[in-house]
């Protein structure tokens, strides 16, 4: 039920430039590791906000005719991420476009609302309709509800209400907006143009348009940019950063900057002291590719063992995969991944990765490690053990099925198979990011939930309610 | 900026059938003519709605695949013809579907309200934010907005504010509504299968399901269809009775019984009172085909004349036709028609039609038919001068544009180059229709519009001042 | 086995115009009714060949873009009528392009040849390889193997050993050539554009393209039309012409002219002649729409019963059609046509029909002509009973299928269940065409095929030499 | 000219499995480095051959609907790589099908024949006709015209006649034969299944199958399977082996063992001698991935400095990108590749690539590489100077266009920008291969095709002679 409004996500947006979309669809495919379900791009040539929004990869969606129709000097655009179990539709797809009393307005949201559930009970009482099951419609109807008399005080207004994570991107005729919140759970970025301003959800956009990278959206901050400038907004106390950890362990471009450091190197830096924390005497060091290959190059440097490529990646890996029908095995893993006999025959192999879920795909690995000769397989994690689910908009599965989360880790390595199996440790992964636990959310490693959770906890309660009345 | 609302459709609704979709499906391709641009189905199975709405004809939206997974006993569908100007936009092909307090809810929408846009601004003042240009979304507004604590009280305060024309289907999880406004202008019946109840724009549809015909659906009646059985209600006060004259003249299928009578019977008798109105000495009568071929066969009767297909309409003709580019002629109507010599070379000919509209068609034709040989060419139109464009529902040109709003019967003639031409006179309508004009809506000869054009007013207001500050 | 090969098509070609494309696309717009499952057009800008084919309609399978891609001054194009039975393949669909010694060739084929497997099994045993199963690759091998110099003794030397129905129209990069077979089985017309030459199957495609008639490709003529000019070529000894009848009767556009008649005319005539053979006492006539119309009327006219629309025509059916699974009915006929309870009820009704091929289409019409009130039902048929399949290119059930092969009328008059049931005579047929009957083929009527059945005999010999082995 | 005939593929076979269709759809997934232009998987049953082809990657190809309708124990399939400046057309997509008078054939080929224009010309000659342009044909055109009674001596006969590189897979309906040129340019391994047999390109299609492998297909060896097992036949004379020494250096997947050994351990090997040729002192090693990285491994790890990631792979890159019209920039490495600053900056970068071709990407590539901060770039290639185009299926460009054909080292280095350029010599890649110089074509860096190139010399005499004349 929860799992309909979770969603991973990126976020782009340009204005004041004649090319508008084509540098959105730039970001966007910059960007599509953040989301290969759906993207969209509005435009807006000052006059009216013009929309394509498809299911599938940013090249598939979009063509040279599109892009043309898509006129005008500004554009924001989204890729998404549909969480498993949900079906594809198209009316989910963002950016979400909308009438209401002002004029038109479009928006892009990457991030999850936690209290989406409970306001949209609120407002379905109050007659509103809802076309879609995003939580980014809740925050279009509290703007569209407001009797503040302008946007920005609107948008003020609505945001105060919403708890959770969100870096949003809003478009209308003549502005664009964008809003982190105060927790700074997303990255969000300000980049500049020659002609022009970008924001992104990671630096490999501006990268990719050659913008220049100004600096952070600020958490709690809402950026206008008019005709007139760029012009900052702070509305809501401060509150504690919390960003989300997962974006340097696994989610975004390891050659993005995100939350003020280099992707790659916090990977890589985690990998060395995950050496440090879970030596053991080895051959080599392998990673399972693309994710591990950053914090396994790290280990491999800090104990001095060859760093080789004993996994390859077939990379043309597509959406849909045909199975023969008498198979017994199921090809999720042996589709992406193939071991290199001649790299791992009689070597005792160290495989890093950057985290275990369920630890299904974990054990898969390991098996065809073995079954490629090595002697020993010893499975090193850059991250602590997995033990909640993300509930600010990274797809998780539920606690029950997250392994770490119910089994010690002597269990978890029988599991796997592995002859070792060592997990980072909290400390040290904050040793590492110089101590600056304040700064992140680690709700996936501790449970420690900076931002209640009002929509599960509405859930909770129902449900008792409803067992309660069983009885 | 009006014409953005207005638009023919056609709508069925089938209540109890475990192949719902499937016969919606079908009754959607007998009303194929109401409505070419698009269609959609809504079915549900009791706890969700499913849709599938596309671009094109019935037979290119739905598979059997697509059928197969509208799985329910109940089910609404509706044929959308856009507005000419208008780009074919997902998002407005019905039926609606939303989510708001009371659950789920699907509507499609024959007809077409003239106060909308002032009902809109008003909800968008107080908060509401729209998804599509459709008038059916203001309401679905209303209803989510009202009161009331069931959907059926809701409904009804809904109804009492929007004015104008309206053959409405609604879909719940456990029931299927239709209303008719209570002018009655567009057509709605209620008939019966084996198992269940339909409702459809036409009675086309009712025979090719294999339905009883039962009756029409009353003007301002609301049947409210559910596992209880039928119920009739009927809340407004009573209206005089408007039915659209147009549907006679040319819209409904002439295998159709709208408003009591049979199309092609109407039809046939407008002809021979057209006959009896206008004669002239003849050869051959032929018809403009297939909209005139029942007048024209009328004509031909009274007159004591040959009828002969001296026009071959070509029906394979698509949505889309490439004209070489040094073409200076026009394919409209070529493409469509072809003259034949045989038939009409030396012979003086009466030509039928249903109407004319801009008279740039039937131009065309009477050049055709004089290039195939025929020595005279008497026009013979079995309705009278059109003179006013529609507001409640049928696609017309503005005024300007209406030949006869500002042109002489003799200007006409001498615009399309025949011989003679001769309308059917407003009484001789009515004196075939047994002097009934009480009951229906004959604006378009007349510019007697029954219910006042709220929006048209409002935007000439809008206009007026606007013109006012300009100087 | 055999009916693989045979197919009812239209073919086009234009020579010397700047939109050569764009004008055999309006042709073959206009002979849509010759083939509806797939198309193609080769162009040719005096370098190389460019086709562009596809399944479904014309109007489906060509664009703007394609259109402007197949650039040149010549070009031709085939629209296919696939048999039942045979899926529809892409490679099937002509015309043909192929590279051989004198360079590259495009043909487009209307007929059936009678002996192409037999030519067939001595080319494959010869080292030929074919990529498709039409007929027509037998003539381009012929073409390629040939010793003679030019392309015109080629053809020659091909068609001399092919026997069976023909009219082609063969492309190269300078040339355009048309031929009919010696016996003129199916038609094929020669027009004049201001710029440029023309030749289609019917005269209706040069309406389109505002062509000048100039005359039939005569039987036996190979037209060759280059750069010089048009040159004629009668290089085979005379025979007997055997135009196809059922062109006539069923299968031409009304507003053609196809072997030197109008066929409005003709249908209109044998209605005539078949009303004094088969006069009953009646109060209305109607027709099976479309083809049936004016043999109705000229049965009508002559009688001087009134001429009703009593079976209304749906045009939007479709190529699928998704029928209920608890259907014990079979929606064939309903889907296509309604009858007219207003029209029909309490009458005597003639319904007049161009031909009967297995009788179930006829008695379901029958039954619904019933059903909507009719107190009797007497059927007419334009034509005498076809009694024998067609082997020159009109896809015919077998004639076990064919139920005037082994019924008498009194057995089809109540398998029908009409009243009455009354043929056109043969001797009728031709009284109207002036006693011709020397000029036309009837095999279908006769069982007298004009050219041997070579393939035919060749797969019975077989099978009996096999059955024969068998015992 | 020639370009058109020339083209990289893989190529699967799979024989006496009940889903062998979906098999070889695996090993097509698995071989998609080899051709992402097309494929096409042909399947018999026995009876027939079932072909379905298209444009686009395997996994957009193929449905689950499509492989249930490739019904059959054994199949065949083919990916295709489509060379630049051809438009891809579906005709050329293979297994070509075709019947002939032995029934049905199927073929797919890997290779490019260096006869196929002069056999070409001799067959039409003889009044062959061509369907594509793909040199295939021409093999199959010899078997058709063979006069040997059975298949095999017909297949023996036209290889005998045909020059140049072929791994070819054939499909009858009761036998899958594969067979691989005298010298063995392009790979081809057979493997078993529990019930089966395979034949693929590459081993990576027997990991992804679970198939055992069980050795090459022999230069020169022809290998039928049947009912009665796997035959093997070696009717030619022994030639000296000339395997691809590119598809060590570039083409074949890492994890594939092509022509005895591992690919991934060549190019570390590789990588290691490069490192003992062109030692520069530096502070990181990089790779332009993916296929640099494991020449890269080897570089850092022979020279003891650190391998990191400086270069970001996006792998979502689609087959089509849309560039700003503005752009004076062109996208083609951005798009792919981008440079991390925080691993580049300050430091001297050793950036390893497989080879030069053009030399405009490598110099994009440093352009990248000191704009992110690098103090100096050493470009270090693992193969020597490419000088000369591939004839034998290997896509590379003109001669003229080839960087190291006409410049020297130092003019190379100075083109792309780098501080120090190093090849690796032609005796290190054979030192390291054991000196075996004998087994390999290397024509690509030495210009010594090991058979002569008929048809570039017949064009070359061709156009001499039209020089000639010319004067």
């Amino acid at each position: 039920m929860l799992d309909r409004f979770r969603e991973e996500c990126g976020v782009v947006g340009v204005f004041g430039h004649p090319e508008a979309a084509n540098l959105v669809y730039l970001g966007l495919y910059a960007l599509q590791h953040r989301g290969q379900e759906g993207a969209g791009i509005v435009a807006t040539n000052g006059e009216a906000l013009i929309a394509h929004r498809g299911i599938g990869h940013v090249a598939e969606i979009f063509s040279k005719d599109i892009i043309r129709r898509l006129e005008g000097q500004s554009a924001i655009g989204h890729n998404r991420y549909s969480t498993q179990g949900q079906k594809t539709v198209l009316k989910n797809i963002q950016p979400l476009v909308v009438e209401y009393v002002l004029g038109a307005l479009a928006v892009a949201h990457n991030g999850n609302l936690v209290n989406a559930e409970v306001l949209r009970d609120r407002l379905e009482r109050q007659g509103s309709i809802f076309q879609s099951t995003v939580d980014t419609e809740v925050i279009i109807h509290l703007i569209a509800g407001s009797q503040e008399p302008m946007l920005l005080g609107r948008l003020i207004e609505a945001l105060a209400q919403v708890k959770g994570a969100y870096s949003l991107v809003f478009l209308t005729e003549d502005r664009l907006i964008a809003a982190r919140d105060p927790h700074g759970f997303r990255p969000l970025v300000l980049g500049r143009l020659k002609d022009g301003v970008v924001v992104a959800s990671e630096t490999c956009a501006l990268d990719l348009l050659e913008a220049t990278y100004e600096r952070e959206i600020e958490p709690g901050e809402i950026v206008v940019v008019s005709e007139r400038g760029v012009d900052s907004h702070r509305p809501f106390a401060r509150a504690r950063q919390h960003s989300c950890i997962f974006e340097y362990i696994y989610f975004a471009r390891p050659d993005s900057r995100v939350f003020g450091r280099n992707v790659y190197e916090v990977r890589r830096g985690l990998g060395t002291q995950l050496a440090r924390e879970t030596h053991v005497a080895a051959d080599i060091v392998i990673a399972v590719p693309d994710s591990g290959v950053p914090a396994a190059i790290g280990y491999a440097d800090e104990c001095g063992l060859p760093f080789e490529m004993g996994l390859i990646r077939n990379h043309y890996v597509g959406r849909t995969f045909i199975e023969p029908q008498d198979s017994i095995r199921h090809f999720g893993v042996k589709v992406k991944l193939n071991a290199l006999r001649e790299v791992l025959a009689g070597r005792r192999v160290v495989v890093v990765d950057d985290s275990i879920v369920r630890g299904t795909t974990s054990r898969k690995i390991v098996e065809m490690i073995r079954a490629a000769g090595a002697k020993e397989v010893h499975v090193r994690v850059s991250s602590p053990p997995t033990t909640n689910p993300c509930f600010y908009g990274i797809d998780t599965p539920t606690r029950a099925e997250l392994i770490a989360s119910s089994h010690s880790i002597e269990d978890i390595r029988q599991f796997l198979g592995a002859d070792t199996l060592g997990y980072l440790s909290w400390e040290g992964m904050y040793a590492f990011l110089g101590g600056l636990r304040q700064g992140f959310c680690d709700a996936c490693f501790t449970a420690e939930y900076p931002v209640p959770l009002t929509d599960v906890e509405a859930n909770a309660r129902q449900l008792h309610l409803f067992e309660a009345r069983e009885r």
